[in-house]
């Protein structure tokens, strides 16, 4: 999967910026790549793109209608359809965030190949996967890892790879979950996928690059979550991270949705991530920590950030309210 | 899946008994579910049944033709489809343990559906699966876990289950492989579903049961292998074990096919099983060694299992060279 831009965004019905998240972050982290705006007559939001109907998207070279919207249950509406249908007919793509397929709106696939656009379904990968070799391979590579699902995994990657681009590193973002797919227009679902081929697809995702290149690796769930260590541990085996950074909501009570799980120390998180890690690379370093201060005062982020390093010996940031650059200084 | 006994076991074309492994598994730990077997004329193996025209078994009751066979890909060649062909139309089930999935092959599934049979994929699982819970369960569950791939794990979790239902603890063998889930009839391809849900699927292949009642779970990979610890990780926590058995082959210089990783030490191995083991059951332990010394004299198998002995203060034996017992008594 490769997307093409420039984008229209679509933002659907959604009422708030938490509906809209893939367009937001689309938004932030891509500015170039979408052109416009469309969303249905009851949309609230908007991420501050030009708006924009159909026909005038494709008449200013629209490539790709992407669905930058969620809902509760991530099924495609029906209102979404006439939508979707009326992009195709323009000839443009469709990328698709929901669990939905989009092969599953009837009819939708021979319209697709009348009009020779394709279909993007950021949540299935069908191309094939190799088994992880384990295979020392040349290039660097930075894993974000969490002590919990959902603490900043993806925003802490591209604020890095934001950072490091204007300073001029060879550097790639390397998606691994349906938001970070869409921003970055590539990626592997890493969840999604058959649960033999995990540490190989990350291998096949990070390839061996130039010694100067640095994969920056979104993360993803915690070796401390009892439903999605699985998976985190096969992405740290497949990664073989050079750089770990160690992401963390100081504000959050338990682990997400387990009343009865705490979370982890920041010292324990990073220990169990380190001697995981060390199978495929041992060599790898955790370098620093990224907070997601967003429930607090400033004063109250500055605190946590101070404790974390106090704790840890590590540069700590929020890489959304601050700068990374301590964190990159540390490379 | 459920499959229904009695089974004809079908060998195909095979040269040796590693060819014929699920029918040697059948034959060896559920010899009740089989009354026959049927293979192709250059078949160079048996596994002890009766050999047994396709009319005959089906006049016999037979209600299963179960591919007990595997070959290099895993794939269903041409030489068995009349065989399969026609176990369908005298009304067998057909279970397969191949990559190739049965719907694969021509004209196959009307033929099942007009005479009222079921296709068996055992690598696949169409079934619904939650996300893990990490929920405390009622019951009692043993997992084995190993130093490597293919080091004895579902011969040892069945040795295991053979001795103590002789000793009439009520017990039951969970299956987590294509082999293990053809030799008990049903179970979940842990390394075929999506990643997702490892933790979730193990959570429902196992689910709380009397307090008296002990589920043995067949283990996958190793925490210890760049290519599959995820998978181990993700069936240890949703085992949520309060057993752990280790399994090791002393004879193997290195991991398999990896010559550049080495196998960990025992000790190391069961530190860190039993330290992913304690986020879902704090009150894990582990119980015993079982070794795989099939490459061994047996003056060699009794050093090598007095050494692991020596080294990690549990008791060990081979599971299939000499008893479990000692393991057993340590529950």
């Amino acid at each position: 999967m490769q997307l093409t831009s420039p984008y229209l965004l679509f933002l659907g019905s959604a009422k708030n910026r938490a509906d809209a998240k893939t367009a937001v972050g689309i938004s932030e982290w891509r500015p170039d790549k979408a052109i416009g705006e469309y969303a249905l007559p009851e949309c609230e939001v908007s991420v501050g793109l030009p708006k924009m109907g159909l026909e005038e998207a494709a008449s200013k070279g629209v490539k790709t209608l992407l669905i930058g919207v969620a809902n509760s249950g991530g099924y495609i509406p029906d209102s979404w359809i006439e939508t979707i249908r009326k992009a195709i007919t323009l000839g443009m793509d469709i990328a698709n965030p929901m669990h939905t397929r989009l092969q599953a709106i009837h009819g939708i696939v021979d319209l697709a190949k009348t009009h020779g656009v394709a279909l993007f379904n950021a949540r299935e990968y069908t191309d094939h996967l190799p088994i992880g070799t384990g295979k020392k391979r040349s290039g660097k590579r930075l894993l974000t890892v969490g002590t919990d699902c959902s603490v900043g995994k993806m925003y802490s990657t591209l604020a890095l790879e934001k950072s490091l681009k204007t300073k001029g590193k060879n550097c790639t973002f390397r998606a691994t979950g349906q938001t970070g797919i869409l921003i970055e227009g590539s990626g592997i679902p890493i969840d999604a996928i058959i649960s033999d081929f995990i540490a190989g697809a990350v291998e096949k995702l990070a390839p061996a690059n130039d010694d100067s290149h640095l994969d920056l690796i979104e993360g993803q769930g915690s070796l401390h979550h009892p439903a999605y260590a699985g998976v985190t541990m096969g992405l740290i085996h497949g990664s073989q991270p050079d750089y770990l950074v160690i992401c963390h909501d100081p504000s959050r009570p338990h682990m997400r949705h387990l009343p009865d799980y705490e979370l982890p120390s920041l010292s324990d998180c990073i220990r169990r991530n380190i001697e995981a890690a060390q199978l495929t690379n041992p060599n790898v370093a955790a370098i620093g920590i990224c907070l997601n201060t967003f429930a607090m005062t400033e004063v109250e982020a500055l605190e946590a950030i101070a404790k974390a390093e106090r704790e840890t010996g590590l540069p700590a940031t929020d890489p959304i309210r601050f700068s990374v650059d301590k964190i990159i200084a540390a490379l």
